[in-house]
């Protein structure tokens, strides 16, 4: 009988926000398998670490970060037949996520893969989203508001449009884009009204008003702008 | 000393789904609070059932549910005042939260109320939007792409403009506006492409086609629609 392959969704970095079945799964887990960039340490590892078991198998999927989509495509299909090799021999794996696994995360290029032939169950986490919120104490949402999720590589003119028609807003992925960003929200005299969350939830967390954040910003970094909201109720 | 406000996301409602920092909390508050309908059962203590140790003190916040917001207000201050004599005698408090506290969640009403005065911790948690992805199997957002969070509640017409703008789309409080919502996503000819999903992660959890949805739906439902992706990369 086949394994089971398991997207692990493991939260935003502190291993404390692993869920108690993420946890369990990977502490049971014979095989875990994990993206990590050529040359660094995988950072879906690193949450991890405390739950792999010696002797647990370990893939590194080493993705390259190019513009042209062949590389990483071919990476892919490297590492889904290693991990079908796995299944194949009745070996569960647990597939290891920063963040949630669905939430612009790589998993879904293993599970478009994987999940037609295998078993295949996916644990919901922790995005960064909430704990960016959780860091700067701000609702994101009340009642009927709308939350916009926008990812900063947007180009200048959409980013405009659309946080100018937001409620609730969460810039992802500002790290370079982060000139351009906060020249957005200074254009629409928002600049005042957003905050800055670097590495939320790592013992490294700062939370600071969007005026005073690094250009450029880290890699995990993420804008957050409530505009509605009457936390008074 | 005064104690600390706690502020506990659970998660969508398997207990098995809490993060460890959550459960660790829980277990050693000595006073946890949640809010209810008058008459029901709590379904954030109902989650956290396991963790709360015998003797725990408990506040359970009757929150009428009515058109008029003063009945709601005068609910929230007389709890915020349960609670911050807690505080002030030195004890913590764990409020307890479906979902993600800060996320379409009562908490910040009491947070408002309190952090003020007294030191407050928010523990962030898995929200009913990636449980519903995982349930269905669906990448919510990959790459560039954006993510629009829509409550049911919204007009007809503002849904229907902001579903045809969107990449990828969420819908939270589905039940009885399920009729109106379902009508957009028909006029809209996105029916065949958007996914029901009834109380994710929980025994009774159920995925289906929009168009087999019920109508209306309960009230622990969403709909997804993934409009890009290309999950092969």
């Amino acid at each position: 009988m086949s394994g089971t392959l398991y997207g692990i969704s493991l939260g935003p970095g502190d291993p404390d926000l692993i869920t108690r079945r993420a946890a369990r799964l990977v502490a049971a887990a014979p095989v875990v398998a994990y993206p990590a960039l050529p040359g660094e340490e995988s950072f879906a590892r690193a949450i991890a670490a405390d739950l792999i078991a010696p002797g647990t198998r370990e893939i590194r999927m080493e993705i390259p970060m190019t513009t042209e989509r062949a590389p990483a495509q071919a990476a892919y299909d490297a590492n889904a037949a290693l991990i079908a090799a796995e299944l194949e021999a009745g070996r569960d794996v647990a597939i290891l996520c920063e963040g949630d696994a669905l939430f612009y995360g790589s998993f879904m290029y293993l599970h478009a893969r994987l999940s037609g032939r295998f078993a295949c169950e996916i644990v919901p986490g922790v995005t960064s989203i909430t704990a960016c919120a959780a860091a700067a104490g701000l609702p994101l949402a009340a009642r009927n508001e709308r939350v916009t999720i926008l990812p900063g590589p947007l180009p200048e003119r959409e980013l405009r449009n659309r946080i100018e028609g937001a409620e609730s807003v969460a810039i992802m992925k500002v790290g370079r884009h982060m000139g351009k960003i906060r020249k957005v929200f200074d254009d629409l005299g928002l600049l005042e009204r957003a905050v800055y969350v670097e590495r939320a939830s790592l013992p490294e967390e700062r939370v600071l008003p969007l005026a005073q954040a690094p250009v450029p910003a880290p890699y995990f970094s993420m804008i957050l702008l409530v505009k509605g909201g009457d936390p008074w109720l």
